[in-house]
């Protein structure tokens, strides 16, 4: 019931567009009544997205779980990686419904306000770590675009493989891209353990350090980095 | 005409909603016809913002005019301030179509679709600059988001004090973040031109190098770094 539901919706969205389909129009290609409609799905657009809701509640939860002493931007990115799970849960609807939005415009919209919902989240939970930072509103609100541009980015990669080529990887080389540029440490020990490229995430030293510190504290900030057994290359 | 339009639709806006209202309604309540509206606006959209696909040439001419040996990251930059200075051009309709914005759903949708396609434009320019590194399209999606969020940071800071404060500091401060983050040279000397903050922004030096590099040759980036007099700290 609940996937003739789907596959009718689908087929009309794809023909009138996303507005311009009632719900009385899905019943009646369905062949059910509103009612068993209203049994699956609260709304019209939760054909679409029945687990938005849910995605969003789970999230929210993560999030709120960190100790406040977790790395924000790391728990970010796990808390958007939560999101891909569900929709590689799910492999042949969620590449089905990939490729509807990408006809129909009134989708394309709705999807935005799902992604925009996901991203006010996390710029929530990331302003209030950065709290104490004189540019921890702005850095909140890029830090959480960047994580969900990210996310977006594996998603749609592996959407385009029609669900085959492996999530796990595409997600892992998206955060590690977020996490590299603005987590607490580099990220190397921890992707290695993902098993995520290490090679390519492993190569690069950063140091940051005020332009006033003497020449030596920086030296030894090298030498430290450089002598950090996570960080040490093995060839 | 043309602000009695305005009004006329901002005021059906908020009170039915964006979808349910016509351009019929529009025309009717600002006494005008039908061929008047036209004459103005291609499209019921258009009367929320006229300028978007104005903003969206620009940026796309601007972002085309590039020599391509410019640092990518400042110039997406430099081309999401454009759009900035459309808005802060008509001050007060701005404020006052962020205010419906807030209140009308189906608006707020629509200015997701409206920043989308900025994003999309930006991202675009950015593919083609990072087309010889590993990760160029996660790194142009990711980028292209990050400076997409730090304009609407500074539109939205601007927007809240009534379009009272200085947008170009705001946009400055915003920016500056990004190209911190990702710009080919830290930022220090063209933005103390610019007349942003230079304290805060001096006062680090980010080295980036290969781990295998040897020691002495990142003492003397460091050194190099050090002696650059567009980053001295004039105290």
């Amino acid at each position: 019931m609940r996937e003739a539901l789907v596959a009718a919706a689908f087929e009309l969205f794809l023909e009138r567009g996303f507005e311009q389909t009632t719900i009385d129009d899905i019943v009646s290609l369905a062949g059910v009544g509103r009612r068993s409609f209203f049994r699956y799905f609260p709304a019209k657009e939760d054909v679409v997205f029945p687990d938005h809701e849910r995605g969003l509640a789970e999230m929210t939860e993560f999030l709120e779980s960190g100790s406040g002493e977790e790395d924000p931007v790391r728990h970010a990115c796990d808390a958007a990686r939560l999101v891909l799970r569900m929709y590689a849960e799910q492999p042949s609807f969620s590449v089905q419904r990939y490729r509807l939005t990408r006809k129909v415009p009134g989708l394309r919209a709705y999807e935005l306000s799902v992604v925009w919902r996901y991203e006010h989240t996390l710029a929530h939970y990331l302003r209030g770590r950065f709290a104490g930072r004189p540019d921890g509103p702005l850095r909140a609100d890029v830090v959480a675009a960047a994580v969900v541009s990210a996310h977006n980015h594996a998603l749609r990669t592996w959407l385009r493989s029609g669900g085959e080529s492996d999530w796990v990887t595409e997600v892992d080389r998206a955060m590690a891209f977020v996490t590299d540029t603005w987590g607490e440490r580099p990220a190397g020990g921890d992707q290695a353990a993902d098993g995520d490229g290490p090679e390519e995430q492993d190569d690069v030293v950063v140091l940051v350090a005020s332009r006033r510190a003497p020449l030596w504290r920086m030296v030894q900030g090298i030498e430290s980095a450089l002598g950090d057994p996570r960080r040490v290359h093995q060839d």
